[in-house]
Parts: C-alpha cells; structure tokens; sequence
C-alpha cells in the first residue's frame, strides 16, 4: 500500500468524510487514493481561497473536520486568508498539502516555496510526512490536532514520494482530549461577581452559544440581571423565536465602549477579553472599563456549558429561562434598509435555516431584527478576512444538506472568492446567496472620513466598485448559479421565497 | 507630517509610479496620504491575487517596481502565490502592508497574523516600521532592495500608528548596485567549453533574452554551433520575426532529458541549472546528462548581456548574427489545435504586442509557431502559481499604455484570479484576453495516467470543470468587459483582429 492510500484510509477511520480540493502535479497519488478508497466524498473547488472556506463552514455546522487538499506553498497560501478566519473561530479542519518529493526539493525547483512556514501562521499542528511508512499515523495525529479543545487548523504536508512511496499503515482515529470543567475557583470567582449587586456582563462566544449554553447564560441572568452579550464575531450561534436574544458588542469601538460603559464585572464564558478590531488614534486598545473586573468562568478549550450550568444551579437560577416571546416580523417594502431588510429577512426565512453573514455595512445593523426569525443557526466572519460567506455557506449546504443555508455577502468581498458559487452549482446546493450590492468599500469610505480625511483622487480610485458596476447576476450565471437583481424590498421578498423553495443554489444581487 | 505621507513622498522619490492596492481599515491614513501627494496612480484589484500579479505584470515590462497595497497578514497571504511567481522571475515589486498598531497588536485583535512570517516566505527584504520617524527611510530601503540584482520582492510592513503618528521624514533614494561582469574565469571556462568541438548548449534566462542577450547569444552559436535553449519558464523574452528564435526545455520530463541527451558541456547564462518541475518516480531530478559539465557564465544577478557580448568577441563570433527569415503565417482553419492556433496568433498578432502567458495544456504547445510572428515580449508565468496570465496581462498593460496586450489563460487557472478582469475594464486597458476554455485540469488527467492511475470517482470530481461548464462570457460581461466565444480558428481570427482594432479589454473564449 502506497503513503497516499494508507491517507485515505486513516482520514476514513478517524470520521472524515469529505475532502474539499484543489489539488495539483503532486497531489496525484492520494487523489488516485480517493478513487480507490471509498468513504471520502471529493469536492472540488476552483480556487483555494473558496476550498479554505468550504472547510471552515463544513466543520462549524458538521462539528468534526472535513480535510483540505491544497498543491505545495502557494496553492496553501491562496488558502490562509479563510484559514484564518477558521483558526480565529477555532474551527477544526485537517489540511493535506501535496508538496515537492523529499529528494527533489533540495533542487528548488519553480513552484517550491516554505510551506511549513506558510502553515504555521493559522495552525495549531503543523507536520511534514517523511517517510511513506509515517503518513497514517501522522494524519490520525493530525486529526485529533485539530479536534483537541478548543479545535482549530492541522497541516500535514505530504510530498509526493512518502504519497507514491510503499509502505503506508493506515492507523486508527486517536482520541482527542475532551473539555474539561474550569476549576471551582473560576466558578466561585464569577458567583460571587454576579451576585455582588454591581452591573455586570457575561460574554458568550464558542460553545455558550449552543441552545443549551444560551439557555444556561439566560438563567443566570434571570437570577441576577447580569446583562448578556458576544464578541462582535462568533463562531456560531443558535438564534430565533423560542431562543434567548443575544447581541454582539458593537463593531465601532465608541459604541462598544458605550455598550460597555458602567460595567463592573465582565464575566468571559468561552471568549477573549474584548479589544476594539482596530486602533484608531486617541482611542482605547480594549473595551472594558477601567474599574472593571474580568473574571474568567471558561476558557475557549473548557466545557464552558458545563460551567454555566453549573453557574446557574449556584446561583440558584430558575431551572428554565423565561424571555419575551417575539412576533414574527411582517415583510417590509422600499428600497434597501438594514432596518427594513432585517424584519423582511425574519419573516422569510425557512425554519432551521443556516445564515453565513460576511457583509459588514450592510450585517450589522440587521442583526438584531432576525432574533424574531424562525429557529435557525447564524456562522459568522471571524476574523475579518474577508470572502468568507459565499465559500462557509457552501461548506455549510455540505454538512446539512437537509437545511436551506443563506448566504449575506458584501459584494466587495464577495469578489474575493466568488468561485464558490460554481461549488454550489456542481454539488446542487440549496444555498440562496445575498449579495448587498452597494458597489463600494462602504466600510473604508467611512473609516477615511473617521480619519479626518476628505476624499481625493486615490480613495476614490479605491473605494469605488461602480466603474463599471458588477454585474452580480452574470457572474452567478457564468458559473451556473441562477441569479435575479432587486432593487425593493418587496422583490426581494418575492426571489427570496421562491428561491427557498426550489433545489440548487440561486443568487439574488440586492441593489443598495 | 505623518508616516504615512512620507512613505508616498518616498515612493516618488524612489521612482515607483503605480500603486496597486487592495486597501483596508490599516491603510486610511496611506490612501489619504496618496491623495494629497501626486504621483502615485493608484489602482484597484478586487482581489489581492489579482493585485499581485498587477505588480509582477508591470514590473517585468516596466523594468522599476510598483508599490502594492495589501491589508494586514490575511491581505497579505492572499497576494503570496503570485509574488512567488514573481519572486522566481526576480520582479522587482514594493509590498507596502498596512497592519496593527504596535501598541494594539499585543491585544491579538482578530485580523492579527505573523504578517512577517508570511512575508518571507516571498521576499528578499522585510521590515516592519516601528516609528513614524523611520517610515521614509524603511521605504527607501525597500525600493533599494526591489532593484538590487537580480531584483526581488521587498515588503515593508507598517502598522497604523506609524502611518497615522507625525514625524515623518521622506528619504531621497538609495543607489541600487549595478549589475557586475562575471569572473575572467567564468568567461574563460564557457569560452574553452565552446571551443571543445563538443556538443554544447547555452541556457539563457533573465536579461539574456532581451533582443541584445539573444543577439549576443546567437552570434556565440554562429561561431561555435552551441545550441540555445531557455529553461522551461522565464520570465520575459524578446520574440518574432528579425530575432533569433530560442526554444525552451520543455515541461515533460522525458522530453526534456531528450532534449539534453548528449549534451557534453551546459553553459548557464542568467539561468539557474535545469530541474524537473516535479519528481516522478524513477525519474531524475536534474536533467542534463551524467557526463555534462555545468558551467556559469553568468548567474541571475551579474551582467549576463556584457558576459554574452564578451564571450562572442572572445570567441571571434561575427558582429551580427544571421538565422532563417521566418515567413509570416497564415491563419489557420478549423477545431483549436496547438499546432494550428499556433501560426494563427502569429499571423494576426499585432506589431510590438506583449503576450503573457499562463496555459499550461495549450499554451506549450503553441509556443516554436509563434517565432514567426511579428516582434513581441512575452512573459511567461515563472514560478507555477497559476492564475498569473489575466494579472500580469493587466499590470503589463498598465506598464505599456501604447501597446497592445494578448493575454493567454488556460481555465482551469484563470478561474483564480478573473478578478483582474474588472480592472482591465475600470481602467480601460488595451488587452485581448484569450481563455482556452477546455472545462478540465486537463494537465491533471494527464498527470493520472501517466502516474499509471485509472480515473475513478474522486478524480473525475476533482480534474472535470465542465459540469456546469463555465460561461466565460458572461464572467467577463459581469465585470464589464465584452466578450464572444468561438469554436474555430477562423471565428477566433475574426474576433481576435477586430479585438486588436478597438480600445479597452476583450475577452475571447476558445471553446476547445
């Protein structure tokens, strides 16, 4: 058996089932090994960037990784951007990077490059194959890596002669650590906060934000008024009438600041202390009062639903929460506004829903307008590489393909990997994609006038996606996605219902 | 003045005209800076791939560098697989890359990365400015380390506060060194190779193959019957009728050792010793012959045109070289064909055209038929990062505004980066894209085979493009720039001519 077969074998045995690629020269051997062994489903992708956020998307709503197959240094590196919004989002995956054959690389031929140092900047594990013998236990170990608490990115680099080389030895799945409890101390410390009669917040990211972990969060807040929030981006989270509300701390630092204002205690469930995306002159690193005090109930790799649950029975909480039960939001009409497009969105969307927001002008203000939508879960950029939506909802439509996924995607960062609708189109993905067309960088032309600066020559040159304008729904057809262009609510809500009940993709350019 | 001006006053300065950019939050303070200072045009891509090929494209026509504009580690990342494409053609380019704070970066905000790291992985010089003070100087430097022989990628990282802190000083700029003349040994060696009554050949890359190297070079195979060969990828070559045609190693790694069996002295000028792309097993890595002695003219970074002009002299070769006349073509009839599509482009390929090549399956083949063309550049994809050719079409013609541009894609690798189109149209470049659309890895196929493999499930998911087929014409019509696709060579000979005829971008599909 060949280095390459004993791969497949070993990624079958430790549950992996799909391997989102872009393969290449080198990675030859193990795709001959996917065509023999069965169990791994290939899905191809037309650019890495997209492959990357397929596997990102997958794992989050899959819950275990799918693998990646990426060709030598630079096929890794069109892949890092969306690698990165996984590691920030702790998400598992396992990437395979065929590389050049050991005896071959010290002759440095064009397409080498370090990609061990490449996967270092977004994994947690990082292993170079050397010798065919080696390549099952390795990627078992790459396995558990990526799945060890609190999950996140594991590379192994196979070059082509331990994948052509005999030899190989499949190996059994290894268990990965499971989450602990936080000492009783952290559990004390953050009672004894809550209870102090002072304002406090608790803030909620990775598994917090599962029903049970949000159910858990609401009963302590119930018990004591501690006020609940998450991260300006999270993971995933469970949302929708009959689900408690949560909202993010805000993306612009002066209204986190003020959300932020008066708290006394922030108790961190799962996530980071909150710190302002960027630095802006004159303006505070992190968020958080000066007179305020950080407890740490959980961190990101600690059962912080445990921890919850075991906070709300301390504090004495009432076994389920109570919350205001939200009407279901009416359609709206008119041309776009976030605060028309979110109620028109709650009302329309289809019960168990999944929704991958990468549109940061046009998301934010949505958000809290969907808490009336049906139960649906709600996967989020993570860490601000943008062309993320588009390439998580298709890893997404993978992983549930019984759910309907939308897709909320900016169109300037859609343009960064709109070859995932080809993916979406090639697999028959039920994902309705929504593109904010506001043919601009919205975003940086508000961050120059922040600046204090006035537009010129170059920031209009920059800025603006108008000349010409993107043709949204070309694109989409261009690559077999169907597409429809709006320009009111009303036919939004019109394209949108009947692309939520027809099968395979479709795409609907929301003209702002 | 902040850092950020000084670093665009810099940047005049140094000489660097063109700043191709895909900003973000990090880089406000330098986009206000570039429109208060004239003389930097800045120039959007949609996508940092794309912006970096931008830069490859024009340097290699342009002969200076262009700055680019990339946003923290992740913006970064997504520009590596064509600055390795540019780093193996040794183009010179200046990546400037807007990051944290120095004093926010601690907080590990969530679009931090080792942008360091990510950076080396593809230039010859990093810095990270850490003071406003410093930033003129850092960028003076960094222009300085682009052009030192043999040219390279330089990236100066600059975290917001030294772009927004006041402070800044432009420099003046640096001297790069001058290209120096080999060793008398060196010269002395490749002379008493040539005169062996050996068989013998020359190996040109870099400036070897501008019209004078390749002058130069065919005089010394006039005098000493040296046959002249480029490796497999260069990055430019001066081409067409009245210079005298070189062909490359080719790809395949039998019919490149073919190529060099027998082959008793290799003298390299400007090119590094000829290897394999890839290992296959069984195969040699190096591929000229046990009993052929390698000897270096020149290497990448010294004066190989004097070395080439020297050694004719010294070789008593004529003043002026002769070789054939090459008769212009006639356009060919019929179904895509490399040998027939070959002479076709000849024919019609306008006077002084650049053509950039990335067409891996079709674009070998048609290589030899297009000597009898009129006089061209060509620039190749160098570095196997594919996804080059609509790129570096488009940086080259920003470079060369009077001429015209052929661009030839193969699908597969433009699907990466058909991003650059809607910059081609935004700034109304004077390309004639041909994409050799046949809706397969099709080089990967032929990879399977020959590693002995039978095609099965995962390979047919993983190398077939046509399910749904790409529409290259709507993909080119949604990002503004006109389109037609042709299913012969006579169709293609129509729309190609009138493409040449008219101003702005064109994209021609050859359905194959």
């Amino acid at each position: 058996m060949d280095g390459a077969e004993s791969l497949a074998r070993t990624l079958v045995a430790c549950g992996v089932e799909v391997c989102f690629a872009n393969p290449g020269t080198s990675e030859m051997h193990f795709v001959a090994a996917l065509d023999r062994v069965p169990g791994v489903r290939a899905v191809l992708g037309l650019a890495e960037a997209a492959v990357a956020g397929f596997a990102d998307g997958y794992a989050r709503m899959a819950g275990r990784p799918a693998a990646t197959l990426f060709h030598c240094g630079p096929g890794l590196a069109n892949g890092l951007a969306n690698l990165h919004n996984a590691r920030r989002a702790h998400t598992p995956v396992v990437n395979i990077v065929g590389d050049q054959a050991t005896h071959h690389r010290p002759h440095d031929p064009p397409l080498t490059a370090d990609t061990e140092a490449l996967a270092r900047t977004v994994s947690c594990w990082v292993r170079t194959s050397l010798r065919s013998e080696d390549v099952g236990e390795d990627a078992a170990r790459a396995v558990q890596a990526a799945l060890a608490p609190p999950g996140g990115v594991a590379t192994l680099v196979l070059p082509a002669d331990c994948a052509w080389g005999e030899g190989g030895r499949p190996a059994a799945a290894l268990a990965a650590p499971a989450r602990r409890m936080p000492a009783p101390e952290a559990l004390r410390e953050a009672a004894l906060a809550l209870r102090s009669g002072e304002r406090a917040m608790l803030l909620l990211s990775g598994p917090a934000l599962t029903e049970r972990g949000l159910r858990a969060a609401a009963r302590i807040a119930q018990a004591t008024g501690a006020e609940l929030r998450t991260p300006t981006q999270v993971p995933r989270m469970a949302r929708g009438r009959g689900r408690p509300p949560v909202d993010r701390i805000p993306y612009v630092v002066d209204a986190a600041l003020k959300v932020l204002e008066g708290v006394r205690h922030l108790v961190l469930a799962g996530a980071r202390p909150p710190v302002g995306f960027f630095a802006y002159p004159g303006k505070p690193s992190t968020l958080w009062p000066a007179d305020c005090a950080l407890h740490r109930l959980a961190g990101p790799a600690e059962d912080v639903v445990g921890a919850l649950e075991a906070l709300a029975d301390e504090l004495a909480a009432p076994p389920e929460p109570t919350f205001p039960a939200l009407a279901k939001p009416e359609p709206q009409r008119g041309p776009f506004r976030a605060d028309a497009f979110g109620p028109t969105l709650a009302a329309l969307l289809p019960e168990d829903a999944i929704v991958a927001e990468d549109a940061v002008t046009s998301g934010r203000a949505l958000f809290p307008y969907t808490w009336a939508a049906a139960p649906h879960d709600w996967i989020q950029i993570t860490g601000g590489a943008i062309g993320w939506a588009f390439p998580a909802a298709t890893g997404a439509a993978i992983a549930c393909p019984a759910r309907r996924v939308v897709c909320l995607q900016g169109d300037g960062g859609g343009m960064y990997t709109l070859q995932a609708l080809w993916t979406q189109a090639r697999e028959r993905l039920d994902v309705v994609n929504i593109v904010f067309a506001n043919r601009r960088y919205a975003i940086l032309q508000g961050e120059l006038a922040a600046a204090g600066a006035r537009p010129g020559p170059a920031s209009e040159a920059l800025f603006d996606l108008g000349r010409p304008a993107l043709g949204w729904t070309k694109l989409a057809e261009g690559m077999g996605v169907e597409a429809a262009r709006v320009e009111t609510l009303e036919a939004f809500a019109d394209v949108f219902s009947a692309a939520c009940r027809r099968r395979g993709p479709f795409l609907v350019e929301f003209a702002i």
